[in-house]
């Protein structure tokens, strides 16, 4: 059995092999569970690739590949979370700064060979109407990452009600753009999915909006 | 062994008790990958929801699951594509058209109680880079939707270069929307998604576009 300790206090960022246990493996799970969902993925191979014994695995996540799943899925969340308000903030035009996420996800996709999608759809993806936990966790994901969105259209003097269903149309078409941009492999779906998102943003920045 | 005879010419509507088994195969990896996924889905399980032998589901699919999940993703395609064009004839205004999608996509959606999302996303998403095939297969399902919106569009007079794009958006956006709606258990993304829809496609019929 390996140490397990100050695997809490391991900061998000630091490099895998000073992480601790429990971070590794909670990686591990959220990279293998991106590439190969949740049934593809097996508990014996996220210890594998974490370099951590079963035993230790099961230590930290007592429910096994069900309770391992839901923190994959937060911890895919947040890294989206960080790309995304970066990303947001580098225009300061809520327009462009969409149209800047959908080029850093075409690039990064691109450059994972069109595998690394969206680390909680994949994940989610089949099991919906089996595990709740982990459909929950997806969930909230998927609002935290529209929240953000929200506050950036909001900032930018867009009324809180058009804001707030903006951000939904905004996550779901960069969720749905990456899917077929990863399946043809092909950036096209994004960049055209950025430019038309950049144009229904800029209608409701217009002094009076006709709808 | 079952018999196999006729099931090449069984009508794809066909009640289930008349389909020849190799429809009824097919029928059943579509309905459980759709569910659970591609590594969820067990070749046991199909040939048992489909009331045939193994040695039958081998009969028809020598490649295995994987030559069947390439079968289903097509008839997974197949029914989208009629009920896609379907929805689409059913309002004479694209705009209207797209919108009228969106609400019966999420009426089929709450009517599942949210399990029954888009069968190709869930059969290719976690194959990506493991199974091309698939893949491929699923990248021709999103090229005929979306030439299905294309006609649409271009039929009510948007040019050709933004049909095409539009068409891109228009099928990203569903995926991504239905995606967000069964994990939300909630109509609201795709609703949503349908009334920015209209706003975008009306964009590209006013008299002098923009863009």
């Amino acid at each position: 059995m390996e140490k397990i300790a100050e695997q809490e206090t391991a900061p998000d960022q630091a490099p895998e092999s000073n992480l601790g246990t429990r971070e590794r493996v909670v990686r591990a799970a959220s990279r293998l569970m991106q590439r190969q969902g949740y049934d593809g993925t097996g508990i014996k191979q996220i210890s594998k690739e974490a370099g951590a014994t079963l035993g230790s695995v099961y230590h930290f996540f007592p429910g096994g590949k069900q309770e391992l799943a839901v923190a994959a899925i937060r911890h895919g969340e947040r890294e989206f979370a960080e790309e995304l308000a970066g990303n947001l903030r580098s225009e300061d035009d809520p327009a462009q700064a969409v149209l800047a996420c959908t080029r850093r996800l075409a690039e990064s996709l691109r450059a994972s060979d069109w595998v690394d999608g969206c680390p909680v759809t994949s994940t989610a993806l089949g099991t919906a109407g089996r595990l709740p936990d982990i459909q929950q966790a997806a969930a909230e994901a998927f609002a935290h990452w529209r929240h953000l969105v929200f506050e950036k259209l909001h900032q930018a003097g867009i009324a809180e009600p058009d804001a707030h269903e903006l951000a939904h149309t905004v996550i779901s078409t960069l969720e749905g753009a990456e899917l077929a941009a990863q399946v043809s492999r092909d950036e096209q779906p994004l960049l055209t999915a950025g430019r038309h998102l950049a144009r229904l943003i800029d209608l409701y920045r217009a002094p009076a909006p006709t709808a």
